[in-house]
């Protein structure tokens, strides 16, 4: 099967890259779990074979310990527009926000409150919540319609001198929709306040530039668009001038001061290390590191106007077929305020997906009524997108 | 080459199960890094193919959301005693302790110690610091000889009813040295103490019986004598009778009840799932899986056996053909008081344990002047043993 929008695209032949570009099913899903990369399949049987088995312990010296910087330096340069020795991979999401946001609350002493968005991501607020109460701090939430995320104006009443953290998503995980990271960076520090991007839904397929935004902190997950593999570590960002003053509270050896003398104190090391605790989840950083390379290769411009260009199709194909139907777009319309996936809704659109999953069309349902349409740039094709559209209008079509 | 010994163990054919068993190299250091399995290798590749690459979102519903709670399950039948539902694996260790002594101090207010050794573990030792500066307790260290772990006077000394938690190794990660457990918890449990332990250099070599000595709490590693790799997630095991009112800090979505509701509270699941915060970290439980029922196949008290026997002849090793060298032995010499390592002292052995490394005999190196002869007992043939400690000699004898 060709598709004349898959013969202009200059970035086509990477698709063959991922495990199952052959396969029949439509994958609609990467914005979760992204496909794995052919060569992941291999390099993980030779990572057992050679490297582990191989060298033994002495993969430590030999790479293994520095990577999680490593990686972090190449996601940053690849992806997020990080200058090296901010970034580290490690831990899980949760994880790596619940360290960020204890960390931002015990360098803004006397600040009372914690500003997050309702249609955050639950970790978020899960996480949000539990250290505003550890800490006496008190949550300030902002109201969004779930096909947006917070305003400017929104974000200006909320913070103030009793701000001390605003903890927010830079593409939310409903709609897609993207937040403008750069103004409210500034509303915030404006007010003294600290900022937090959950880059889960953008990374690897929406750019960020982290350096050029101010960020202070940032998070994110390596198993979307990152194609790391189910529960692959996360990732987080400290912007260097916070790097001597902020501390995380699991003080683990991984990021204390010379780890193998395994002396008394600890002493947080110098750099973003410190945000490490544990031992590093090596065999879980390899898919990501095969993906990353491979969006560099591709360079991630080229992948976001894919992006673009495919969620556009989506939508296009949703008017002409599905409105009828009753099924709105709940992302945004406008290209560059939409993230890698397409949000449909319908009051029906639970059993819809259930069908469509036995049918091999795979997106998933978020509530209310959300059919998620998640395009993986570099390993979705036009003819994959038509095809999953076709089946989503026949199975809509017959709820009637 | 075959050795006496090698011939007649019982469980000597599983060595030819693990990557490099006809290699060469002599491996001292499956204490700190076990070898792999020849099948995790075919494993991995498989998982990334056909159930990753091929059920992709779906594997989350076929088995992998359940994995950490199966997986701990398994892992409690096989090595450590503990009845179903009281484990679950993820995080790091030192994540997991985090949890855990957050959860040991939350549940004994107005106590106000830790009780804990200055041998233990460098990442115990920082956490418990850290938890005690954040929550307003202070550490009440244990000094202990480097040899021993704390003598049970030593603990009925230090708990009173100003104690919350004591918190000490099965194995000491120095001499290898196994404490006392169900006496200990005993002793703690009559002040009214909660116990955590941890089981890093046990889990795998030597049984525990976490049901029976009654213990509160612990945490332990996968990747030495469970051979998951670098990095490969950690376990947690919580008494039942905790689990109604334990919480840990770290709120996240896979520890809230109904996780994909993704509503706006965050109520703890029933059980010791809410113990877990993020996306649980598959591919690093794949390799644990094979080996936990490796360990079913041979049985816990047989490799018990075996480490005892491995531990004993290095011991007989030592005696005979280092000690006028001026090595000593660090480890306990009763066997049931040694878990699966042998240290052996010498005032420059860091300069051996490089000299050896040079020579393909790989043990590890801890201060002070302590080489650990580690001795994973499914890896590890008599024959390896017996070369590497001809080498040690070869290399120590050189020094003079």
């Amino acid at each position: 099967m060709t598709h004349a929008l898959d013969d202009a695209d200059p970035l086509a032949a990477l698709r063959q890259r991922f495990v199952g570009a052959e396969s029949p099913l439509v994958y609609f899903d990467g914005n979760s779990l992204g496909r794995p990369l052919r060569v992941t399949a291999e390099r993980l049987g030779t990572f057992v074979e050679e490297e582990w088995g191989g060298r033994l312990i002495r993969g430590w010296d030999e790479g293994w310990f520095d990577l999680p910087l490593k990686l972090g330096d190449e996601l940053g340069r690849v992806c997020l527009g990080a200058a090296p020795g901010q970034m580290v991979v490690g831990d899980s999401t949760t994880v790596l926000l619940y360290k960020l946001m204890r960390a931002a609350v015990a360098a803004r002493p006397g600040r009372t409150e914690i500003v997050i968005d309702r249609d955050n991501f639950p970790s978020d607020r899960y996480v949000a919540m539990g250290v505003a109460r550890e800490c006496g701090l008190t949550v300030r939430w902002l109201d969004v319609d779930t096909s947006a995320g917070p305003g400017l104006e929104q974000v200006a009443d909320a913070v103030g001198e009793q701000t001390a953290l605003v903890a927010l998503s830079h593409v939310s995980y409903r709609s897609a929709w993207i937040a403008d990271v750069e103004a409210i960076t500034a509303i915030a520090h404006d007010a003294g306040a600290l900022v937090l991007w959950d880059l889960c839904h953008a990374a690897g397929a929406v750019p960020a530039e982290l350096d050029v935004w101010g960020a202070d902190l940032a998070a994110g997950c390596t198993y979307k668009y990152l194609n790391g593999g189910p529960g692959s570590p996360a990732f987080c960002y400290v912007a260097e001038r916070h790097l001597d003053t902020f501390t995380q509270p699991i003080q683990g050896w991984m990021g204390n001061t010379d780890p193998f003398l395994m002396g008394p104190d600890y002493v947080p090391v110098d750099g973003i290390r410190r945000f490490l605790s544990g031992t590093p989840a090596v065999v879980g950083m390899l898919a990501v590191q095969d993906m990353v390379a491979l969006i560099d290769e591709a360079g991630i411009d080229a992948v976001r106007k894919k992006s673009e260009q495919l969620t556009g199709y989506a939508v296009e194909l949703a008017d002409e077929h599905l409105a009828s139907y009753g099924v709105t777009v709940a992302s945004p319309r406008e290209p560059s305020r939409r993230g890698g996936h397409v949000t449909l809704h319908h009051p029906r659109m639970q059993e819809v997906v259930t069908t469509l999953w036995e049918r091999d069309v795979i997106p998933d349902y978020r509530d209310p009524g959300g059919l998620r349409v998640g395009l993986s740039p570099l390993s979705t094709s036009y003819d994959e997108l038509e095809r999953g559209m076709r089946r989503i209008r026949e199975v809509v079509a017959a709820l009637a």
